[in-house]
């Protein structure tokens, strides 16, 4: 049963919304996520939070752990890296509302805050 | 009378609303809330704030105090912590506005916040 | 006159509002407040803070200071603190608007802040 | 030409704005604002914020400095500095928005802030 | 190609915004901002932060770096360094919404925010 | 047994060291302390921080609370309540060491803290 | 071979320093510890910090997760929890240096902080 | 006597250590410091810091205000305030030790700390 | 020559230290560590900390970055990261002095921090 | 007369200390200061705090302002700027005691702090 196990591979996991009928926010904030710059090779690092209003299915935490690290060794920009993850996590549970924000942090002097919502405010 | 005494037996005990007329809220911040993951038997620990605006009777505080701790031994997901807290002030004060909030400590690089009211907004 | 004098009994003195034309704020805090319970007859303690628009006077702040004082042996429950504080506020000076929040220091590990306004929001 | 002087008599300067097409804010904090309190001859303590939108001309900064020096000796209430700016301010640029904030320090366990704004919000 | 290439000679550079559909922010802090004053010659300093919504292109982060250094040697007052730079962003990349703040360190004891955004508010 | 009851008297309790031959340290932090200005009968308001290694016996906690309420009418110089309480520490349990620190708040612009020891450093 | 698993029935499992030449010093810091008030039964909640010096052997982390659960349900005075856990280190990894610090939180308006070391100061 | 009274021509007043025979320390913070820049006339802004450890007497707090007034329009350099101070509290009580720091605000993007103390160190 | 060039292969390089004749301070932080945990190959998020004196080179900072890189994909314990990295340092530059802080987030609710030297303190 | 006036050439003017005969500190915080990387030719940011004892002579803080500014257009190693000022207050002022310390904005995810101090400790 997916309360009691969960997904390793990468792939956002689920379980039923025990609350359906109600209209409330849960929010995940992931201070250690780290991707690869797609120009340079370096490592990138920032952090994710994401806030969604689930419809019939919640994200089952540690499996996004699991998720966010496939991002470690990817060439990504940080524009794709958010808007990737709102498209991955709207896929896996339909909710009602999801918001996901990167803070990544200062390059050469730059820091940069990236934020997209579904549906389109 | 239930103002000079109260309930230790984690129930929600409550007192009369001396100022029905006015819709005014109150706020109560637990930082010391814990109960036990029921997938790993591990503690969990977090912050309760509970905001909500009486009706005819109010939380008593301390009796609260004690219903948050029969939460200490009990297995049970961050999302049922605080909407079953939702639904046990309901149950007990019919209140005007009701709202709360769990802010979960780190587990696995990420923290969790569920926040969920009554009526639905 | 009320500006160069002002009351030390207890009472909320006021002055005569300058500018009546104009609907600004005026915001009091007193993080030094202090009571007693009236269930255990120990000490609480709490910072209050008042926003207000004026109507035809101005409080006195220093009558005020005083008047906070009169609670510091009053066996009185938080949210009659915050309530009779606002009472007190709108009978002795009618303003256009008015709101009262106590913060009250952690007793058993949960603290409470109240918040009441005039007239209701 | 009043950009590259500017008025040191402790009245308000001025300059054109050269962006009169754009409805912008422009936001001056002084927080080493010292007075006179009337009553009992005691310096009083406190930071001025004041944020506009211009209309035709905008603030000369300097001037602006040397004006709030005008109030060092001069007795006056809390109320009376934060109007007296927004009428002095208004009377000078005729901005389309203007809003003053004076936050006193404490004075007897009592801090105070005052806000207007200019037109009535 | 621009993602891998970029320019560095002061003009700001942009790329395709691979999610046109989606109506999103991306906010950019540059708090090693730094100018002349064109009265005194002496540098100033200060953070500049850039909030927008892309339309067909998105800001090339380290194009705008080199793009915010043209500034270093420059006399110019705050209030044209800010709606400059709004100027600047909306001919290179016409985004939906943009806003640029610079906040300006202390200078005689008075500190300066200016905000401005496109299109007007 | 004096380690399941405690004086409520305002004298300070005490109980057994278990651990006689270490050198250890405790540290009790009280930021709800009040007392009466003795000069103006006004009340001042501060924190007291008592660090002591115990000599034969350790000070109770909740006793120790009583003790200090014992100041809350009472007419005190600062200087006098900071030695005041060592004096009484010291007369209580005989510590190895005790410091004690007063921190009062701000009167007419002004804090102040005060710290004593035994034995004299 | 105890670097790749350990133990989780409450004892403090340890592995080889393989730097015992130098004298290096490992932290960790316990912000959810709980335990249960031996005359209230009420829960404790406070913060341990271990500081030590390793001799031949270093404590493993995890064990030292499940060591410090076993307090959860256990009736200790604040003294004792600090002093025991001394014990049970020194104990456990015979350490060249090692200090407990116990941060409670606050009771009655008063918080309380214990420090013990090995070898007495 | 001086203990109910106190001077308010701008001399440091005294009353005497009652506790002449313990060595503790007595700080008074003074953050609403200001005087005159001797060589442009602008105001300056500061904090006084004076820690000492008194001998027969004892710094009387609120002539110690009127005291620092005396700065308020003397055109005086941060090195003379300071040793100023100093020279003038060892004149007055005789300590057994103090120390004087003055925290002055920034002034062309410099913020300048002064610190002297009795007997040299 | 090494000071126009620098090393990317992940060994420390170095510059000659052009002020030999003075023990001057050299620290580096590395807030965006990561490296992969031996036991259960999930990411380790830290904080590097370097202090050193150097002898007669120094090191390159930008090799150094490559150097902390080379961990991104290595299972390691903290205290063998730490103890690495100063024995690394020291082979590299022969400092007269050096010193390697590590400090690892939160994992079960428990942060470590270890701290090596060079030489033994 | 060097009171009054003050060199702007960019060398470190200075005047007569007036309390020869003790030993105080003077500390001057320069949050401001921008230098340009001699590798990269991109301008570097950090804050320069110096820390010193006067002999016979004090730094002039206008002419300091001035010194530091010399910096601006400087291709220079972090190692040197900090060197190379301690080298010129010393020439400067012969004090008794100065240290110079460097914070640099992070480059690489690295930020970096150089401390030098004369004569050497």
């Amino acid at each position: 049963m997916s309360e009691n196990t969960f997904k390793t591979d990468g792939t956002i996991d689920s379980f039923p919304n025990r609350f359906p009928d109600r209209d409330y926010l849960i929010q995940f904030s992931a201070p250690e996520f780290t991707s690869v710059c797609p120009m340079t090779g370096q490592p990138d690092f920032g952090a994710i939070t994401v806030t969604y209003s689930p419809g019939d299915r919640c994200i089952e935490l540690r499996s996004f752990k699991f998720y966010l690290q496939t991002f470690r060794d990817r060439g990504i920009f940080y524009e794709d890296v958010v808007n990737t993850i709102l498209d991955d996590i709207v896929a896996a549970i339909s909710p009602a509302f999801a918001e996901v924000q990167g803070e990544f942090n200062t390059r050469g002097g730059i820091s940069a805050t990236i934020t997209a919502s579904y549906p389109d405010q």
